[in-house]
């Protein structure tokens, strides 16, 4: 749980791909610490679904930073950041490094659309910002940066946009170029062809991230293989969630109750667990002294 | 979505039992709602359990009335808040329900144990406060009070600390006598006796809430004709969530893609729909003129 | 104190002008409400100055509504919410206003700048949004809003970014056209001539603000006479403090001790006077039982 | 403006007094920096004051936190967090050091009242906690630390609660056993004797904070070749900044403009500079495009 020295770089200095899950609260990133997961995703989808609010910089900075920092104070895996589009231009980008950086959060992920953005995989609206001031917003995260830990990714939008694999290509070239530690290229079709297509074109020494959400029949290792160093699972534990909430609701009012759901929701235990009740009680026993019987009214 | 006038008073008028499930974030609140519970329950153990904390006023009055007052905001049906011991002495009650009221909240609920509290449901410290000082909170929480629709729900923790059914009733008394609009016998055995029990000596007119949480064989019908008026599923959606993260988490690392569990998660459609995606794209079909083309590199 | 009816839409039917106070915390809102001033402006330069972050839209709309829900809880009279650009798009606008409704704010004033806006009186980036898009956020905000009091204020920087009375005007028409309940024309000049000659060829029923902070000299009576009726003094509290403060931690310093200023603060019971400690202790007196001695050592 | 090597042990190695001003937000802390104190005390006083509500743990330990990592982000002196009674018992002492901890703070003070507290110079309710709880707390505090800079002060209201010297020594000293980095002997009375007393007293290596609030005449000096380490001007700047609000709001409502006022508040320039505005617009010229001329309705 030291959250100021996540060792993302030193698991991207490893060989075979880093594996990470979304997740939007400390719960979901200790369910992914604890399942084996690599690193933990804070997803702008997640936090926003959590919210009950659309995908589309509608949630400010603010709360998802909160969210960030939460889960890095409650794993010792690495924390990447969701950071939409950077919550407006460079200057916002730059407050956003100063503020993630001291939440001890690993890297921090910028995508290439427009301010306000709308999640990747929403039909229409997804417009790219001009090459020259993504390369600006890189350039401005990179200045801002004091704990040179922090790992910033460009995320490329072009496929999502329609602009084809060459402008990808280029674009991401550019964002190396103005210091991207690493590169996510996105795509929302059902084929794993374009992104392993732009995996084979890709020549820089910057490492490639991916995020096999619509074309998930590709493992991991398949995309490591073909040169992804990480690998994004990005909404699969909030879409479990609501599957199993909806369920258990429906159990519950169709029965009056809720025994036909008993052995398919986590024991008590298991909650208490996750919460660390068990450190908590030792600690207690050490420090808080018990005085005298319970009250009652005599 | 009217936060400010949920009509829980209006619920417990009518015949039947009301019923509520136990939320920890929007998303939560909006699929009790969406399965046709009665009311939402902003679960203290549900939300520190969302936040990796022990469920024992870890969290503050802050954090828990931050989820409360956005789950208020996201959906119709009224929101109970459990406020655990009030978050310290007779002050902080009145604090409390100044908060609460003005984050549109249908009810709080108190219960008398000391500050800071441990879950009911932890073997160990279940320290019951005198019951003049908690009748002295009641009665602060009605001074306070300026939304005459908010409800006052004193919960009693005589069965749960072990001082038994007489001390549960008189203290029930004492606390109607002082103001409570409704009181919440809570109980942490297997066996619904207790609670149809006190169900059965209880004479006020104040109504009774319950919490089958370990005593899940009874059904929601046959608690409110033994006289029970809410009947509070408190943490299922949580303990479904983890069931299900941790089975999904568990799939996508053991066979290295999602493709496994795609038949249980829901489609992204669900998660757009659930964030109220639809209306948002009409609003900025509305509103957010389309100016030119995307922009590539050219 | 009571956060849901601020009867701003009373003060503005009114003969004469409307004065409102710049603060940044409740506080100052208070200090504001003692003074005698009808309202209180929820400065974003008072409050991104309290946090020592630019004026920049650097600050999110989270901090910014969390600090004038904290003053429309503090304060009786009506806050106005300084929202800069809108804090994105005509969807962020939408958003905006159905928060600080149930906030309990009064109004939210909208500026024609493209986000992320920059303070009016900083030399440099002020660019103006189209006239169309602007009238879209106006509109979108109306068809946000469900508290038929909260009243929506159009503000006009055209003469801030140097283009002129004539598309100062134009605009203020536009936006009245689409639905402003208010325009407010702003000014960095020392003369107030061209905001008196906005005033005087102004011919809407739709009420206008303005904000003497450079031109200094007109009175909020001669103000009136020409036809403003929302005179909003809005950085003056923090400016004061500046000084008094900046003074007082010099004096200390040089003299070693605070004697030399002991008269120019105010004393500690102003200080509890402010945070309501007599209504505190009369609370305390009723709900909080004295329980034996304090304890010491012994 | 290193928000995680506040170098507060060095400060206290060097020879003479350590001094530290009170503030409640950034810009205090920026002022208390400018001025030339060596330190910031993050003072619970002044933020409940600020926010309107008595200075009692009405606010909670996530609204003091985040003022006091907000100021951390902002200064690069050691910034003193006034945490009152530890917001609770030993295990709420833990969290609030792991969280103070990632926070960026220097050092954290817990006093030793019973939760809730009072502020020390409102009379009546002044309850001590036994000797034995609050050195588990101090022991809770230390078993809890993972930064080892992190400095942990034992607050004596000994003198406060009327107990006296001997209680006041007897304490301090079990206080230095169980852990405390430093101790705070406060005291509400006109004459700095019980404390000078108290320093002349104190055989422990663990060095003595002061707070002269009340007995203001003895200079920082004086107190230091008495044996005091750390002088805390708790509250200065917020006594002074309500006298000038006040004065200024007075007299614009009186002559109907600010022009009375203009000599003695910052100018604008001044607030922009406490901003950090020329920093803001040199990286704006770095990083952020100048496209094409200010929009207007043409």
């Amino acid at each position: 749980m030291d959250a100021f020295s996540p060792a993302l770089r030193e698991l991207l200095d490893r060989p075979g791909p880093v594996r990470a899950a979304g997740a939007h609260n400390p719960l979901g990133a200790r369910l992914a610490e604890r399942a084996g997961f690599d690193a933990v995703w804070s997803s702008g989808l997640e936090i926003s679904a959590s919210q009950g609010l659309p995908d589309a910089d509608i949630l400010t900075m603010t709360e998802l930073l909160a969210v960030a920092q939460s889960m890095a104070a409650a794993v010792s895996v690495p924390v990447i950041a969701d950071c939409d589009a950077g919550y407006g231009n460079a200057s916002n980008v730059m407050h956003l490094v100063r503020r993630y950086e001291a939440a001890g959060v690993a890297a921090v992920c910028i995508e290439d659309k427009t301010f306000p953005k709308v999640n990747s995989f929403v039909p229409g609206r997804q417009t790219l910002l001009p090459a020259e001031d993504f390369c600006n917003k890189i350039a401005a995260a990179k200045a801002a940066q004091s704990r040179p830990d922090l790992v910033v990714i460009a995320r490329l939008e072009a496929l999502v946009a329609g602009w084809g694999l060459d402008e990808a290509l280029r674009r991401g070239e550019a964002y190396a170029e103005a210091g991207a530690d690493m590169v996510l290229i996105h795509d929302k079709g059902k084929s794993p062809q374009p992104v392993l297509e732009f995996l084979q074109r890709w020549r820089r020494p910057v490492p490639v991230a991916v995020v096999p959400t619509t074309y998930h029949t590709v493992t991991a290792d398949e995309l490591s293989d073909a040169g992804a160093k990480l690998v994004i699972y990005a909404n699969h534990g909030l879409r479990a969630a609501i599957t199993a909430i909806t369920s258990a609701f429906d159990t519950i009012l169709r029965d009056g109750r809720t025994t036909g759901i008993e052995d398919r929701i986590s024991p008590l235990s298991t909650v208490f667990d996750l919460q660390g009740m068990r450190q908590f009680i030792e600690a207690e026993r050490r420090f808080v002294a018990e005085r005298g019987p319970v009250e009652g009214v005599a």
